[in-house]
């Protein structure tokens, strides 16, 4: 039995060779890797948070509500809009929700695209649901051209289109004309990832607006980053009743605790304690990039709680000795360019002296 | 916008007209239709679990072990048969584990083969992953007769087996001689469903005694049943270290919150407690098999926390009967028969008059 292994098991041909996705999950003084918000729930959540698990804990026997009303009725007053529990749905962080997104409107015979550099899981999840991977690239300032990419849309007539705004790991949001130019040419559903939202400079609308005109719009969006909740794990859409109508065809039976409904109903109680964070690190994300800008390094406009920034010849030399300094940021992206996410006030400083170490600006 | 509905979207052709999975949720006094523990967390796990839940709400900004490595073990420590960490996975219920099993081992151009009735979430899965579903038909008793499903796998080479042991939804478990002969000729991987195994009649063999001789059989368990957690959504399986590793390659990067890999972890603390509840479960059940017996219905032998019986010209109409006197059961597997959860002492009292009234037995 020793001797068996991976390769002697009957997988998928399209997942030879294949290496799971994932951050290396390191134990380091400053954690700079994968876009976490670095600010606890305070105890007076924390308190709640259990409490609120007190409460469903003695019905725990039973099977939680399968649709998730209450927890989208939340959901939904938060977002505004218009939306209501029927235009929602929640999973188990948004990559859920985009593997559902995909199982309904991908799979064998289909094609999913996106611009990249983008975030990494959705040809993954793409791939996972046997459905085709297009990518078409993104600017040398990692824009998307309008025309270009309806023009990308009608060459390639893709089911799902992803557009992510903010972008991961670029940081920049898209305007709404660029998202309106693909939904208006789109002959599938076009999903905008926009799980970095809350941290988009002033006056960058969401595409939430364009969800009236367009009923096959869809928007993703995560309690991980902007409600510090990664470990809750809760994504969510929003779109037309039908397409929420639509997952229901795919998604699994009871996919969602009773507890994880339980914690993020009363995570969205303490939005405005939780979205507090949002404005600091909104403060702190400028500063770190006018400061990396200063000296001299290029900087990707960012609407996120990371910046991306380079561009260096050897970029996996430069993350290993920002490693050896106690500080893990991501080697991510086009290359020559790495990526940190933007921590505490000690932890953006504890960047900005190992950085400058390493490179002597 | 009002006008725009499901058929209007481009969902996948083999999707549509389909309804989503699930039994109706009705408020009622007597629910016996989920096959649930009726016996809610004391109220001192439901403590345990709030402290459990207060710990880890302080790191929530953070994402979860990846590889839920504490929780893999003490399902290991569980199982017993000399299994570690490296042979469990964990995932949001068994529904997602199997989800995870076809994502690796099934989709575009292979097949999945089950022997109905069975659990119905199995072609459900297999769909929804692009797998083409295969299903044999069991004997009239419900049984697999060994030969006969050596042959059929021999005929039809299918990547995935299911095999349900105790069977849902006629509740009778399978010898290890017929998992063995299926194992031994089948070319991909054999999943034998155990979600019900706890509550399996004295002398019922687990297949995880056939782990060792069988690299590619795995085990699905669940903590929804005998553990009264369905609220949880805690599944799980046990297999060759290398199944393992295959399924990292489609698992959704964490996966498994933080919260439900501690609330998983404080049941199993609680695994005496829990698991006492099965003992006076399957005295109620073989009650219950005996009293159906006794007014001459037709019983399945059951090795679960359920009971099938029958056989009704029209099962729709004492199911419905049943209902109005306020008794939820689940109309569901082969024609002519109900199911039927088995509850506390009193709601079987229940079920056992409204059904004598329904029937006249």
């Amino acid at each position: 039995m020793s001797e068996f292994g991976l390769e002697d098991l009957p997988i998928r041909d399209d997942l030879r060779g294949r290496t799971p996705y994932g951050a290396p999950q390191l134990d380091v003084p400053v954690a700079l890797n994968t876009n976490e918000n670095p600010y606890p729930p305070s105890p007076r959540l924390a308190e709640a948070l259990a409490r609120a698990v007190a409460d469903v804990a003695v019905g725990l026997n039973r099977y939680p509500d399968r649709d998730a009303v209450r927890l989208r009725s939340a959901l939904a007053d938060y977002l505004g809009h218009g939306l209501d529990v029927r235009g929602v749905w929640a999973a188990n962080g948004s990559n859920e929700i985009l593997q559902q997104v995909l199982q309904v409107f991908g799979g064998q015979g289909r094609t999913a695209m996106g611009f990249e550099p983008s975030y990494s899981m959705h040809p993954v999840i793409t791939g996972v649901t046997g459905t085709r991977w297009v990518a078409e690239r993104r600017g040398d300032d990692f824009s998307i051209d309008p025309a270009e990419a309806r023009a990308a849309v009608l060459r390639h007539r893709p089911d799902v289109v992803f557009l992510t705004s903010p972008n991961n790991p670029t940081g920049t949001a898209l305007p709404l004309e660029t998202i309106e130019a693909v939904a208006e040419v789109a002959p599938g559903v076009v999903v905008v990832d926009e799980a970095y939202a809350e941290f988009r400079r002033e006056g960058t609308p969401s595409a939430l607006s364009l969800l009236p005109r367009h009923p096959r719009l869809i928007v993703s969006r995560t309690m991980s980053k902007a409600f510090a909740m990664a470990g809750a794990r809760l994504g969510y859409l929003a779109a037309h009743p039908a397409v929420v109508d639509a997952i229901q065809l795919v998604r699994l039976p009871y996919h969602l605790s009773a507890v994880t409904q339980a914690v993020a109903v009363t995570a969205l109680d303490f939005a405005d304690e939780l979205l507090g964070t949002v404005k600091q690190l909104r403060e702190e994300r400028d500063a770190l990039v006018a400061w990396l800008r200063e000296r001299g390094f290029s900087v990707a406009d960012s609407d996120a709680n990371f910046v991306l920034f380079g561009v260096f010849p050897d970029r996996g030399e430069v993350w290993r000795r920002m490693l050896d300094q106690g500080v893990l940021i991501r080697e991510v992206g086009p290359s020559g360019w790495l990526r940190v996410s933007v921590g505490t006030p000690e932890e953006n400083a504890a960047f900005r002296a190992a950085l400058s170490n390493v490179t002597g600006h």
